[in-house]
């Protein structure tokens, strides 16, 4: 019934008007199919936490979100309370500039901060950096020389995943030619394709180009084979 | 040259990929058409309020920006770091859920919690707060109610000005409605058009309609009459 992904899928409701109702059904459903984890914005996570106790979900929670031009001290800080707040899982967004530039070591400082604060809040916190690989790969010949960069820096200051998209920004989410490379350079780390991934063979596809886990919000129409309507 | 709006306008940056470079060039364009203030991310608040230091342009940041979903505690932070930075002026976006739900009540809370902070480390600057108007008028029946509870919110918490949009979100930025219930409703608060404002045309519309000031990323074609090409 759950085709072996579901427990690849963080089911995923970010968008700024979805309230603790439609939360709520997200935890339920996520239960249910038993899911990975549950994602969501930083205010509902303490909600979820609670709500996922004892369950075997995890409770992963957005920073620095969508934009991710937000100062890296107030991305610690707000990685670290939502931490406390019980998520166990940490998707925080790059200043994408600096990806853009192929700069590893900005980059890298950026991240570490970010990763430093998560883990002196909960050692085993899962943390993953969000590289908006579109934007990436928006430029044909520096594509692959950004995603390497953003690769080295990710496994240079700590995280556990590279994710590639928040599936806010217009210039598209996962691809799999993004996941591909983002594989082939995130080396020892997990990849987390997310941004468009709608049906099952979205789903497939993703898993097949090397992506270890997904970022959904159609999460119950993949698994169980009906059409996705929700947005991200 | 100027047609008498550039004092009024917020000239805008926000974009994930916008970089240092990008944001350079807003500031020299504010400074040169003597725009209100530049506004952008908090990663290059200190930035901005050094370039714009004895121009008389003031340095404009967003906090929770574009969801509104972080927590108070974390948009109270981020409105102090940004303040202590430089920033004259915060644009905070609104927990969405309460205002769709008109919980004037929730919405004060959380307001009081962002202006304390903002005044705290500066008790002159000027706090806006956004209300994704688009959303709170999607339905036609309580877009009205929806609109006065924010702005009885915005009133009580101490905010200066109610700004519509963040422009980021599919339902749309300003419209002529939206603000002319923002105005009947902010007494005698300031009323911020953003979202979808290209030319001299929009701006005047919105002007006509109550708006005090505009967010805009097309400022330069919009005081000169020229064609804009910029996003939001």
């Amino acid at each position: 019934m759950t085709n072996g992904i579901a427990d690849k899928i963080d089911h995923t409701l970010l968008k700024a008007e979805a309230t603790r109702r439609d939360v709520h059904k997200v935890v339920a459903e996520a239960t249910q199919y038993r899911f990975a984890s549950v994602c969501v914005n930083g205010v509902f996570v303490s909600d979820v936490a609670k709500a996922l106790r004892g369950t075997g979900v995890k409770t992963c929670a957005v920073v620095g979100f969508p934009l991710g031009a937000n100062k890296a001290t107030v991305k610690a800080i707000e990685a670290s309370v939502a931490v406390k707040d019980g998520a166990q899982e940490i998707d925080f967004v790059a200043h994408v500039p600096y990806l853009l530039n192929g700069d590893a070591a900005s980059a890298k400082a950026e991240f570490i901060e970010i990763v430093k604060a998560a883990r002196s809040a909960n050692p085993g916190v899962v943390v993953k950096v969000i590289i908006e690989s579109a934007l990436l790969m928006g430029d044909v010949d520096r594509g692959e020389v950004r995603i390497e960069a953003a690769c080295i820096a990710a496994r240079e200051s700590g995280c556990d995943f590279v994710k590639t998209s928040t599936g806010f920004h217009p210039a598209g989410g996962a691809t799999v030619e993004a996941v591909r490379l983002t594989k082939k350079y995130a080396a020892g780390l997990g990849v987390k394709a997310s941004g468009g991934i709608r049906t099952r063979d979205d789903a497939m596809a993703m898993i097949e180009a090397g992506a270890d886990r997904l970022g959904c919000s159609a999460s119950v129409a993949i698994v169980t084979g009906g059409q996705a309507v929700a947005a991200y």
